[in-house]
């Protein structure tokens, strides 16, 4: 049995930089047409400069002309309608992260609401740009996804016509947020479909299962995989996939965050197909996203086959999400 | 300025066996007049044979006639009116886990209101007996304990003149259940009235914080803090501290489980008076207890003194709670 994917689209990916970028980018570009490359380095990519390199650095990791990272800019209050405007061909979307919310966000934003957001709220609606958001709060770490909603829906509100994507979605409330404004869209990574806290932290630890947001409960994860498995159209595939060294996961105070993108679409086909709807993933992992944020992506055929695929145990240095179990779909080939 | 406590008990601690046991038990009989010893080692301690065998080498780990272990026997459905009247005098309580809810509870019960079950509750009942449970369930982590409460709510009423321990309490639902009945007490450790779940995975994660029931919001840690600091005469201290190697804690999949004997008192002293009851300390980690379970306990005078102490990083092989931090009470003597 064989089952193909057109162009998948990975709309929220870390590349980080340096040794690590060399190693994870390839394993995106290899099965995926394109990717949305999240801003938070050290420091943050903060103008069109910075883009540009980065960009250019991510180019030579990949060498493939079949390939398109998606560049974001870290939203800072800085950004004036001249930079704005002189970044708006380059970028997909502008990505707000709440101050200290998540790793390399120190530079982020205190206050989500400021007079100063919302003057760079409008002219981002005025330039038809899209805002993309890490929606949590400081708040006790079950409810930091549900304590921000009332953020989205005031900007929702206050800019109706500016496209507004609610990144990597753990919780049925962010779900029904969502569908309160139609400019409000979201992305879902792999693992919000598969975990709750408890895979987490419910038997033993697991380290290689933490991420941000935290998996949250199992209404929320049954909620957030039927969205996904009825391809619901204001929301695409977004990875979050982000690798951290061995080392920074299996210690005390280990890093957050699941690496997840060179198994994902064999997870994502077996997940589909074991709930009899293997029709709507290519509406999740491509279709969407070229309408939510109007791209014309690469030509990519990714042709899978119902055969045992053991997840390796180690990809360099970073351990996969998965690692040694046996999915039940391989990729066959890519053209 | 010092500080004394006299005659500290720890109503809930793990020895376990071997090399382990000779590590942890000195550092408890050092600082304690008793303990009592929990029984889930591999395989339990079942019968009176088991916890004679077991109370030995204990004692010859300990080498001490200043400090008593209050032991226990791993509750079972074989438990004969026969086998409770031979070991009433000899055990402090029988403590009953759910299968498989915890480390070395695979010999647990399944069905905690059974009709065997409640036989052995009038039985011990009968023969003044004390039960002690760990009361989780065998759902969502964050819910286990609070969906156990009926399983409290019906023993409780059934054997009025049973006493019953509700083990290492962490929510305020099992406070006001404890509330409900006479015949229903508790212990709190020590974590739980410090850390919340935010402790645990709300930055990086802390293996070293992670342990069974697992921390929860703020309002419960605050109502158990308020619970501990009133000196409620249901309550008594039970640490609940359980050593495990370094080795089983830093890794993919790391066991539950703090270690908190040998800085116990200093924390608590530290805690009891930021908060301003320093005088009701003795109550919370010996008179409620003496009353409760009716001991008579191994005179001994702890005196601590308003002085810094650093935790060490590790003793023999496992890392403590606040290994590395500076406390700001000591121990100056025990006597």
């Amino acid at each position: 049995m064989e089952f193909q994917i057109h162009n998948p689209l990975d709309m929220h990916i870390h590349f980080r930089d340096g040794d690590m970028r060399d190693l994870v980018a390839p394993l995106t570009s290899e099965t995926f047409s394109g990717a949305l490359v999240m801003p938070n380095l050290v420091p943050p990519v903060m103008n069109l400069e910075d883009l540009k390199a980065y960009k250019s650095r991510i180019e030579q990791s990949v060498w493939s002309d079949n390939f398109t990272p998606y560049m974001t800019v870290f939203f800072h209050e800085w950004l004036t309608r001249n930079a704005l405007e002189e970044i708006k061909d380059y970028v997909t979307t502008i990505k707000l992260y709440p101050a200290g919310i998540t790793t390399n966000s120190e530079g982020g934003i205190t206050s989500i609401l400021s007079d100063t957001n919302k003057r760079i709220f409008g002219d981002m609606q005025d330039l038809w740009m899209i805002l993309s958001i890490h929606g949590e709060t400081g708040d006790f770490v079950m409810d930091r996804e549900a304590n921000f909603m009332p953020n989205y829906l005031e900007i929702a509100r206050e800019f109706p016509n500016l496209k507004i994507i609610m990144e990597h979605i753990t919780t049925k409330v962010a779900l029904e947020t969502m569908e309160m404004y139609p400019n409000l869209h979201a992305t879902i990574t792999l693992q919000h479909l598969e975990i709750t806290l408890d895979d987490v932290a419910g038997g033993a630890l697991q380290p290689h299962l933490f991420c941000k947001p935290i998996a949250k409960r199992y209404e929320d994860r049954d909620a957030l995989l039927a969205a996904a498995l009825s391809a619901h159209p204001k929301i695409s595939f977004g990875s979050d996939s982000a690798p951290h060294p061995q080392s920074a996961k299996e210690c005390c105070g280990c890093a957050a965050w699941v690496f997840t993108s060179p198994i994902a679409l064999q997870v994502l086909t077996q997940l589909f197909e074991e709930n009899g709807k293997l029709e709507n993933l290519q509406k999740f992992v491509s279709d969407n996203a070229v309408n939510i944020y109007g791209l014309t992506p690469n030509t990519k055929t990714v042709t899978l086959e119902k055969q045992d695929f053991t997840v390796p145990e180690i990809y360099g240095n970073v351990v996969p999400y998965k690692a040694g179990e046996t999915l039940a779909w391989s990729i066959k080939s890519i053209s």
